[in-house]
């Protein structure tokens, strides 16, 4: 019996530390007798209600940034290739997701998830470009044509919608984000605090 | 012998995730058979020159912000009291500690930075008040009135300037940045990358 919260998880698949989190969240949550409720967002959504912006979209920041994906990802032996084309449009990605979670549950939107984020940082497949959302979503196992009607549908447009404003209205500035009991916990590199929070409890 | 190159280490006084790093990095040095050479800067100009602000300039980002500093303290067992007034202005105790760097050595200027960041962070002392600066250099072991004559002093000025500009000359962005034989961190929660690059080299 668990009775313990999940750790909840915002992310948006144009983010690498994003990624990066998705790959080890569940081990992480797992070890600590806790499941993990994600949450598809849009960053630019929360950038603006922040009036932020992404750390790409600063001179100096750049180089850094896209350096310190690539090493955040070997330090936490993550595949990881700098896509061609980035940042992109994630809501289509995101939509799917919705879909996927509320039709048929948190896992197989976990899943579709997964296989999202890999697709385009291991292989630079490009989720704004429908034709290759539509391929992927095939290769992943999904109805593609339903996936296609799902994410021009105002029905998944509002519930995406709707997520991005909860997680703003919660506090959510930045991805990924957590929240562990009420404590959050923003970037990939809050894996630390995260695990002993879970394992020895508030510190 | 030592052949290692120094871990190059920027910090602002006013910055809570500087403070823990430098509570932290001459142990981390030591265990690689390193040492630290430090240089105070000031984060109003890295971030002028970045077009980046204070993390406690946004709205939605400053009470995770101030929660986070707090945490991370915690999370290294460091001391620290959220400073009532914050952020200050820290030039003045950046020229003490580049006037005791190039008069006194690296060590003197590094014992200044100990006592200024701890005074600040654990006690509240406002750096940017002349009469608590002067208190706290005479507290430090100092000679107050050359002290007070130094921050004042045109040739500490352009001291502080010039540290200014070779950080962002050297795409430094924020505080704490570190650099170790030309690879950049960025970040108190850099410290495991570090780390681990100090201990197995280049992953």
């Amino acid at each position: 019996m668990n009775l313990r919260a999940p750790i909840q998880f915002w992310f948006d698949f144009s983010s690498p530390y994003s990624y990066i989190a998705n790959e080890w969240i569940d081990a992480l949550a797992a070890r600590h007798g806790r499941t993990v409720q994600r949450h598809a967002i849009l960053l630019g959504a929360t950038f603006q209600a922040a009036e932020l912006k992404s750390p790409v979209a600063y001179p100096l920041k750049r180089e850094y940034s896209l350096r310190d994906f690539a090493r955040s990802a070997r330090f936490e032996r993550v595949p990881y290739v700098p896509p061609e084309v980035f940042p992109i449009a994630t809501q289509n990605a995101a939509r799917v997701f919705w879909w996927l979670h509320d039709d048929g549950g948190p896992e197989a939107a976990a899943r579709w998830a997964r296989s999202a984020f890999r697709a385009f940082f291991t292989r630079g497949v490009n989720l704004s470009e429908p034709v290759a959302l539509k391929a992927l979503c095939a290769e992943s196992g999904l109805d593609a044509d339903a996936a296609e009607a799902a994410w021009n549908d105002p029905l998944w447009k509002n519930r995406l919608r709707s997520a991005n404003e909860a997680a703003i209205a919660g506090g959510v500035f930045g991805a990924p984000f957590f929240m562990v009991d009420g404590e959050p916990f923003w970037g990939n590199d809050r894996k630390p605090q995260l695990e002993r929070w879970l394992a020895d409890g508030p510190f």
